[in-house]
Order: C-alpha cells, then sequence, then structure tokens
C-alpha cells in the first residue's frame, strides 16, 4: 500500500491551504474531503479576507483548491469514518478508512474537517442563506449597516453577535425560545442596556419570508403557540455548531464541545493527558482556536502542514526564531 | 486629544489585516507605519498565500493596504518611538508618540511591526535581492528546482533551509564564516548525511555577481583572506532577523531573541511574570510564532483585533466556542 507523507482531512479554509504548504515542502500529500468547500464556500460576499475586497466563498476555495492542485495535492471525494495508528519498520504509520470501503495510509495527519453550524430547521432556511439568514456576524454584519435584524440564540455567540451587530444596525431582535440564558451574565447585562436590542423571549422562529431577500419572520411562542409576523431585513442564527469529532477521540483529545485541543503549533494531545501526540495535527474550525474565520483557519493550515514537515524530518520544532548570526 | 479605539503599531501582514479587522468591528483605528510593506513587499513572486496562485509582494500588500483603507482605516507614515500607559478617568490609555513629535492616544494597542531579515552587506546584495538572492527558503525554494544554491548561516534557520532545499534543488552549499554551529547537533548531522550538500567553512560571502540574474559569489576565506568565485543559481541567506523591540519591553514580555511573547489568542503578557496584558495584542513576525509566514501573519492579526474588541467590550474571550443551543 502506498505511504502518504501527509493525508489531510477536510477540504476548505484549513485544509486546502495545509496542501498547498504541505505539497510546496516535498510531501506527497493527499486531501480527502466530503466537498470542496465547507462552510466558507457558502458565503455569497466575503469582505474579510486580506486580499479580496469582496469574492465569493465558493469563488475564493475554488482559489485555494486549484493553487494546491498545482503544487500537486491528491484531491478525493470521501468521507473519512475511522482511523488507527500502528508501527510498520519502527515507525508510525496512520491508517483512514473511508465511506466508500477505501483505506489509506500515511506518516503524518491533519485534521481539518471543520464544523457544521447548527440550523434552526425553520422553514426556507436554506431559501434564503445568504440572502438575510447568514450563520456569521462577523462575517455579514456590515452588510446590515442601519437596517433591523434578528439575532437567534441565548449562548455567548449569540449575545456577542447582538452586541457587535447593535452598533453597526438600528435595531437588533434577540430572539430566544426560553428566558433564561447560558451567555455570560456580564455580556446578558451589557446587552440589556443597549437601547436598540429588543428581548423576545419564549419565542422560536418557525418560517422565513421573503421574496429575493428575507423580509420577515413567523415566531411561534413556545408557551402559548401563538405565531406572529416579525419584519426583518437580516436574521442571524447564532445556535452553534456541530462538530463530528467522535471517530477521533481515542487518538487526540477534545474539549467539552468536541473541539479538538490544539496549542500554537497546530499540535495535538493525547486523550488522557497532557502531552504532544506526534503525528497528528489539527487546524481550523474543528479546533479549539475560538475564532471561526477563513484567514486565521488558513494560517493554521499552513502552521499545521510545516509542523508536519518538521514532526517527518525529526526537526525539533522551536517556538522561538533562531536569529543570532551563528 | 482624540482617542482612537486601536492603534496598530506596522503596516504589513499581520497590521492591515488587523486594521481591517478592526474597522469593520466598528473600532475607530489607526495605523501607524514607517512604510507600507514590510518584508513581505520585497518578494518579487508569493505562491504560498492561499487565493494567488502567484502574486508580488507589492501588489498583496497594495490590496491589504486598499481593503484597510475601505474598511475605515486611518495610515500615517511615522514611527513609533515611545509608548506608555496611563489611566484616564478610571480607563486604561496609551499614549504614542512618534519621531516626528506627534502624539496619539488609544484605548488599546496592537503591535505588529514585524522583523527585519539581518544583511550579509556583501556587494550587490540589495541589487539581486528577488533575483536570486532571498531571505525565506520556504517562500522562494521551489523556484529553484534542480538548480544549485548557497545557504549562508550556521544556525537553526540555516541548516533547516539546507535540509529544505536539499530535497528540491541539485546541490546545496551550506556557506559558514566558522566551524561551529549553533543548530541542533541532529539537524546538523542530518545535514551531514545528505549526500547534495557540500559544506563551505571559514568563508564570508564579499560580492554577489551577475547580470540580470545572480551567477556567482566571492567568498573569502576567514583564516587565510583569500577568495574564490563560486557559481550559483541562488543565495538563501538565513542569518537571523533584527528585532526592535526595546521600546517595549517595559510593558510587554520579550523572549531572548527579542520577539514579543504571546498565546493563542495574540495577547501579551507582563515583562516580570506570566500575567496576561490587558490592552496589548501583537501579531506576526514581531511576536513569538516561529512561522514567519503571509498567511500566518494575517490570521493572527485578525485574531488580535477581535480580542482588542472583546477587551474593549468587557466580553470575557473564551478559548472554547459556544455552540449547545442555549
Amino acid at each position: 500500500m502506498e505511504v502518504y507523507d501527509v493525508i489531510i482531512v477536510g477540504g476548505s479554509s484549513a485544509g486546502l491551504p495545509a496542501a498547498i504548504y504541505s505539497c510546496r515542502r516535498g510531501m506527497k500529500t493527499l486531501v480527502i474531503t466530503k466537498e470542496v468547500g465547507g462552510q466558507a464556500s457558502e458565503a455569497p460576499n466575503i469582505e474579510n479576507y486580506p486580499g479580496f475586497l469582496s469574492i465569493s466563498g465558493s469563488e475564493l476555495v475554488k482559489r485555494f483548491q486549484e493553487q494546491a492542485l498545482k503544487a500537486g495535492a491528491q484531491i478525493v471525494f470521501d468521507e473519512v469514518v475511522e482511523v488507527d495508528e500502528r508501527i510498520v519498520d519502527e515507525k508510525r504509520e496512520f491508517r483512514v478508512r473511508t465511506l466508500s470501503q477505501r483505506e489509506y495510509a500515511c506518516k503524518a495527519l491533519i485534521l481539518a474537517f471543520g464544523k457544521t453550524p447548527r440550523k434552526l430547521n425553520a422553514m426556507n432556511e436554506d431559501k434564503f442563506l445568504g440572502k438575510g439568514v447568514s450563520y456569521c456576524a462577523t462575517c455579514d454584519g456590515p452588510l446590515f449597516k442601519d437596517k433591523v435584524v434578528g439575532v437567534v440564540g441565548g449562548g455567548n455567540s449569540a449575545f456577542d453577535a447582538a452586541l457587535y451587530l447593535s452598533s453597526i444596525v438600528k435595531k437588533v431582535y434577540l430572539i430566544h425560545r426560553r428566558e433564561g440564558f447560558r451567555a455570560f451574565e456580564k455580556t446578558v447585562e451589557e446587552a440589556k442596556k443597549r437601547e436598540n436590542i429588543e428581548f423576545l423571549l419564549n419565542y422560536v422562529v418557525k418560517e422565513i419570508r421573503g421574496d429575493e431577500f428575507l423580509k420577515s419572520v413567523i415566531l411561534e411562542n413556545t408557551k402559548t403557540n401563538k405565531t406572529k409576523e416579525l419584519e426583518l431585513d437580516g436574521l442571524f442564527i447564532e445556535i452553534g455548531s456541530e462538530l463530528k469529532t467522535d471517530w477521533v477521540k481515542h487518538l487526540v483529545k477534545v474539549d467539552e464541545m468536541n473541539q479538538i485541543v490544539v496549542n500554537l503549533r497546530c499540535q495535538t494531545f493525547y486523550p488522557n493527558n497532557d502531552e504532544v501526540r506526534p503525528g497528528i495535527f489539527a487546524a481550523g474550525d474543528v479546533t479549539s482556536i475560538p475564532y471561526k474565520q477563513i484567514v486565521v483557519s488558513a494560517g493554521m493550515g499552513a502552521i499545521a502542514a510545516l509542523e508536519a514537515y518538521n514532526y517527518l524530518h525529526g526537526i525539533e520544532s522551536k517556538i522561538v526564531a533562531d536569529w543570532k548570526h551563528g
């Protein structure tokens, strides 16, 4: 069986930049991904990726893919379902099995399969994605200057989004299905002080309405089951993400949110102690990094690939640069 | 005096992306920089910044600048020489003074002024920069496939560069002014094993020759003072960098290489203990991150700006995302 130097699981904002760096370092690199794009490719208009005043997510990811292929990466479209570690000729090797029953081998593994934003499952939610519906206030907030928006959720993500948006938009409705919040008390207090944030508690969004663009939402009261229509220009859904890391939990440490724990060098850790896990690196939204931004993921992808190179070549990676004239 | 929300010191790979994110978060942002560009703008041909198959450093940085200005950043061309902290109306404020005797005030500070690669001061070194002379093997190595190159230096950077290049190029000469090395022993051993790495010890590069492109270098033996000419296609100068962090040492911790110590969130630390330094963030090459790559710096710039926002709004930043449906 052919043994790749590096297998990258995931082909989006972190995985493809990792592939670019990995190939340029001369490592035989395979990317296994369900699809090229991930969450990034759903964004209609990205204005915060340095280098482009405005670009669609699908176009940006297409560029990443082209660059990875040009650098020499192989990409297969499949889903990884299982991975294990073995020692072959006294060297660590990983075996990766996919949904389509194929098996691949590699010396180093980069986990970069991202996260999936949790959906409301409201009627027309997919239809209005990028047309008023957003899962990322940091990315899309500036598009709603002086408009009226809703934020759905009661955790820190929802409150952070509401506070941030309140400084840009005319009015924010914070829509939450219960009366209590999981967000930090201080953050909740701050939101209560803002004059342009109105709380709509015990409400869920049942339906999204509009024509070309979102125009209103239908809310249902969770206590009375009565519905009402609320006019909005935008709806930010901030009810968290799903991280599907169960299949790597036997190899690397994940936190209570199922995120893979990494350090500044994109190294991972053993599940049951704080020791660095040799040979497995992780980058992007699937990790414990709190910034789910394309440029952050891309930077981490580069780091993970350079660390994988150091690992394969027995180079002791240094956290400080060596600068003195030797 | 006008008080900015954020002042960013440095306008290159880290500072300009920080400005983009800072402005998009609605913070009044000033960038103070000696020049737009830094080291990145000297690269003639960047192939590893995700999104561009090939772009010149100056064009990429011009795009960063355009994007930062469009987002609302102010940029002044000046050099920061002094900064201090004071409490005004019970709030922390920083005062920044420049070479041209101007003073600016801000609530949060982002340090992103990069590093300067140390030069050999060989004749024609500047003339052939980007025409055979490079200060970054990771960036420019792939341009020298099957060619003959020299690497100057005796520390880890030089050896890492030599090992990496030896897998791409036909032959590597490692040129060092002494016989001993500052690099890790293991790395030196590995280099000695490579058949296409030849050591030229007790030599310094006096002059670089060529026409359009570098063709040879003049070496001088440090013991005998005799000179000889060596034909090369490229010369990688890996003798470290200068980090001019003296003026911030009273505020933040720097390591033995003069790099500003940061954590995963681009926070800094007090000089004399391990406590996080509120209000001061750092990103890019000036920090302790071991990867001096444009996309890594850009990702850190984004993180530093988002952290500055959280700091200014009293949001307790979390290292884990909040994903459960609240």
